[in-house]
């Protein structure tokens, strides 16, 4: 039986991976006079007279929505919102388990930018959070930045954002071992989808400060006709003007980021690039290069997707603990510094005895991990003036 | 310390009534590569080519939205969406416990007939049903009446409802003791907001002939200049014309239901009433008319919305039964048959034994009633062909 038989076989026994469950003693009619009438109107009428008292009275303070109008579902693209559910479900069950998240999916059976910023809007009020998932670029951006204007609750969009996270503490951890400096490094990140974005604006925020981004068509830069966030790339990356594609463009690169498409990496490309040459190949399953190719031809350091390579770029290391943080700190927002310290929550699990080229990041499923990573992420909430808590 | 103080400190202790609970195992990478990528692929693309398979590899099929605007929550009122949250919590609870449903609280941060109908049907997908709670009338008809036009899964307002389905149980009971029949019946329904036009409603289709509704103006009849939903009720009830405030239409009545305000029956008015006169005063916690009084004044049965007093018309006995019922028949639709049935499930858990006039219906917390519920309901939805089972 291959691994999607036997996953067909456990959804269905399973009959749904997450339930409501009850917190609270309900045996007897006294029980009920507590939880539901006539005493439930008490919590009701504080929360009138102060909103912030929902976070107190109810379970708002640990409930987000896991959202997604299914067009950009895995590797599977558009399959619509009622088929993303599988998926969303999953990602529930991994905010509860590896960071004690209510997580509860919401699908949207709409695809349009204005819709969705409204349907989510007028559904926050029960909702402490809100995880945007799967949904497609540019959409996504314009969605989020929305979201986060309008709502003061945590808007974060995990494929741009945990992603980024988890290739920043990947980076952190291997400039370490090759000795060498964020600002000095010269990175390309091919693919400019919402991974791509994400991770460039943060590298940038983190010091980096020359970053080439590739579309399909190559590099992008300022000389191109560009709209829309792609102009705003253009802008803020690439400051030497490169022209060319991707085999052009490597040429003396420190750093390779690929979110891209299988084999985009050749050997050829990769003995173009400076010595100590670090490689995130993230294509799934099949990776921009595979890493035994890449160290072939000279890379020191690589990581992919892929559980069953060394140093698995893998945003559980990242959301759980994020959010877990976020909510603890009561934060209106999830910013650049609270994305920042998750990062550096990540590379700070490993220890220095531990760290080598083979392991630069640490395993998935170390729920040490999302707890330095809630721990930090609150604290930065704090620092940065979004935490709620008096 | 109060019940209010007591439920105040039972809230904060407690942190939230409900969570999310994880169904499947979940500790090892292999758990999650079937609970998660990449096995979970495998039940998204069933689903893309087959959307009823969501009942089959999700939690669809057990999952309802407990929807609130806060418009006319318990006897509290409009007191916003936020504020209403406790309530929806508690009433999710009771789903769980009493229906083994999976309900999920969703505020509505509007109160616009259109954009609540616009916001549920785009939230649809992972839900199996939706309960509409403490939405104010004449609105909520409108709400339930679009969204069930609009959508494939059951869509049940329980203020409606649920009252109504309690109520008939109560009286088809009442009518074994006092030897009557529904279709000879005078009936007076005072209070027209949501409650009294679904009881209304549900005692029309049960065989019901002459029933009068009285506004705070009066008698509804078609004499009066009226438009909406009073309109509609005028040309359905009071077929021989009453004219007058309660006092003049009481006067013979056999059967009074109050869902309007305290006080409003007096015992000279019950001393106009015909002989065993079955009386059901649900304003809440202070009844229409207190039982004592209504026995003194003549009445043979008296039922209330009090656990204190005997005859509790409490909705607990419907809705979660109700909602099981359909969705074990993957119903599309919770139709006048399901409620009527739901309704002789709880009118046949009073035993031929137990059934005197203090003992009517059965106690609300009961699960067995509940099941016969889910039962009579599920067999219902076959028999009045909305059941998608095949």
């Amino acid at each position: 039986m291959t691994i999607y038989d036997e996953a067909l076989k456990f959804h269905e026994e399973s009959k749904g991976k997450l339930e409501v469950a009850i917190r609270v003693p309900v045996n007897s009619a006294e029980d009920l006079s507590l939880a539901y009438t006539p005493g439930v109107a008490q919590p009701c009428l504080e929360i009138e007279k102060d909103p912030a008292l929902a976070y107190k009275y109810t379970r708002k303070w640990n409930t987000i929505a896991v959202v997604s109008d299914g067009t950009a579902v895995l590797g599977l693209g558009d399959i619509g919102a009622l088929a993303s559910l599988p998926v969303m479900e999953g990602k529930s069950i991994l905010f509860k388990k590896f960071g004690d998240v209510d997580a509860f999916p919401i699908l949207l059976d709409t695809k349009t930018v204005n819709e969705i910023v409204d349907t989510l809007v007028k559904i926050a009020p029960s909702f402490g959070g809100i995880n945007l998932e799967d949904i497609s670029a540019p959409r996504c951006f314009e969605i989020e930045k929305k979201l986060k204007e309008k709502l003061d609750i945590p808007v974060f969009h995990d494929d741009q954002h945990g992603t980024a996270i988890v290739v920043l503490a990947a980076l952190l951890n291997a400039l370490k071992i090759v000795n060498k400096n964020i600002a000095d490094l010269k990175i390309v990140v091919n693919g400019a989808g919402a991974a791509g974005v994400s991770i460039t604006k943060l590298l940038l925020s983190s010091g980096a400060k020359n970053i080439i981004m590739c579309d399909r068509t190559g590099a992008i830069s300022t000389k191109r006709n560009l709209t829309g966030y792609k102009e705003e790339i253009s802008t803020i990356t690439n400051p030497n003007g490169e022209d060319g594609v991707l085999s052009d463009v490597i040429k003396n690169a420190d750093v390779f980021i690929g979110v891209s498409a299988p084999g985009t990496l050749t050997k050829d490309m990769v003995k173009t690039m400076n010595s100590d040459a670090i490689i995130f190949a993230m294509a799934n399953p099949v990776p921009e290069i595979f890493p035994d190719e890449a160290k072939e031809a000279g890379a020191k350091i690589v990581g992919t997707g892929r559980s069953d390579y060394p140093n698995q770029i893998n945003n559980v290391l990242a959301f759980p603990g994020v959010f877990r943080g976020a909510l603890d700190a009561v934060a209106s927002d999830i910013n650049e510094e609270m994305k920042v310290a998750a990062a550096i929550a990540i590379a700070e699990s490993v220890t220095e005895s531990e760290l080598n080229e083979d392991y630069i990041i640490p395993k998935a499923f170390d729920i040490t991990v999302q707890k330095k990573v809630a721990e930090y992420v609150h604290k930065a909430a704090i620092d940065s003036g979004v935490s709620r808590l008096k």
